[in-house]
C-alpha cells in the first residue's frame, strides 16, 4: 500500500535565500525527502560540488537534453540554463519519496503546469528592502545587475498567486519549520490519503 | 491591516473522541484561537456545565433561533438538537480571531456549503474497531445503540471527501499536534495572505 511521494517545489523571487534554506531543510530534515538536485550551465561557485550543489554541464549537453524531452522544468538566467532533469524525480516519487526541488519562478511555473498535486511554496523576503540588502552582501553583483533584479523581483512577487504558500524568510530557522509545517500538513490532505483510508475501511 | 479570523472546523464520526481533542486543543494552544461553545437540547451529562461545555437550551428556544436564521448549523442526533450560534462566530472572526467549531459531520457540511474558506477537519478513527470499543467503553449507550451507531459511522467516514484534511485520533497528544499544524500551514496559504503581501510592497 506505498503511497506515491510528493512533490515539494521551494521557488521565490532571485537573491530571497532559496538556496540557504534548503539546505537547512536538507540538514534539519534530511531523512524525510529527497532533494533533486539541479542541473546548470553556469560556473561552480566557491565551494559548489559537482552532483551535490548542482549538475553542472556544457550549454550542449543541456539542450540535448530538453530536445530529448529530459527536462521537467528549464529556464535561462543570465545566459545560463538551469533545470530539473525528470528521470530522477520520477523514480524517487514512484518509490513513495518525498522530493523537494529548489527552482527559479519560471521553472516553477512549468512544474506546476505539468504537476497538479505538487504542493508550491513561495519563499517571500520580509521586504524589497531586505532583498537588496541580501542582493548586494552577496557581492557577486554589480549594481546594473542589482537594478535588474529589483525589478523582476517585483514581477515574480506578482507571480505569488500562482502558489498554494507563502513563507516568509525572514530567518532561517522560522523559515524551515513553517515549510516542514506545510509538508506535515499536506500530508494528512484528504486527496492524499483517502485512498488508504478506503483500504483500510474495506478491510474491516 | 487585520485579516480577518479564520474559521476551523473539527468533525469527525460520533465516538471518534472529537471533545476530547477539542478540549487538549483548548488546553494547550487555546491562546490562539477562540472555541465557539455548541448549542444544544439535550441534558448535561455529569461535569458538563452551562456556557463552557454547551449552551443548554430548551426545544423551543432552539427552534425560534433556527427560524430567525440564527443557527451556522445544527443537526438533530438521537431526539436532541445540536448547533452553532451565527452571532458569535461571526464576532470573533471579524476581530481578527481563529474559531475552531467542533461539530457533527452533518453540521459541517452546513458550514461548508456557507463559508467557502473555512478548514474542514475530519477526526477518523484508526479503525472501526477502535471506534466501537471507545463506544463501549462510554458505556452510556445499549448495544443496539452501538451497532446503529457503527452504521453511521461507515456513512460518516465516507463524507470524508468532503473535507480538506484527515487526521487520525490515534493517540490525542498527536492528533492535536497535527491539527496544530494544519492551522499554521493554513495560515501561510497564499489566498490567506495575499491581500498583506500587496500591501506591503505598495508601501515601498
Amino acid at each position: 500500500m506505498s503511497e506515491k511521494g510528493m512533490l515539494i517545489v521551494l521557488s521565490g523571487p532571485s537573491g530571497v535565500g532559496k538556496g540557504t534554506v534548503r539546505q537547512a531543510m536538507v540538514k534539519k530534515y534530511g531523512q524525510q525527502f529527497k532533494y533533486s538536485i539541479s542541473m546548470t550551465t553556469r560556473q561552480p561557485r566557491a565551494r559548489e560540488v559537482n552532483g551535490v550543489d548542482y549538475y553542472f554541464v556544457s550549454k550542449d549537453e543541456f539542450e540535448h537534453e530538453i530536445a530529448n524531452g529530459g527536462m521537467l522544468e528549464y529556464a535561462q538566467y543570465v545566459d545560463n540554463y538551469y533545470g530539473t532533469p525528470l528521470k530522477y524525480v520520477n523514480q524517487m516519487l514512484d518509490n513513495g519519496q518525498d522530493v523537494l526541488l529548489e527552482i527559479e519562478v519560471k521553472g516553477a511555473m512549468q512544474v506546476r503546469s505539468k504537476v497538479s498535486n505538487g504542493v508550491f511554496i513561495f519563499l517571500a523576503p520580509p521586504d524589497l528592502h531586505s532583498l537588496q540588502q541580501r542582493i548586494e552582501k552577496r557581492g557577486t553583483d554589480d549594481s546594473e545587475t542589482i537594478k535588474k533584479r529589483m525589478i523582476k523581483a517585483r514581477e515574480e512577487i506578482n507571480l505569488m498567486t500562482n502558489y498554494d504558500y507563502v513563507v516568509v524568510n525572514d530567518k532561517v530557522d522560522l523559515a524551515v519549520q513553517r515549510i516542514e509545517q506545510i509538508i506535515a500538513s499536506e500530508h494528512l490532505r484528504v486527496a492524499r490519503v483517502l485512498s488508504s483510508y478506503q483500504k483500510m475501511l474495506g478491510d474491516n
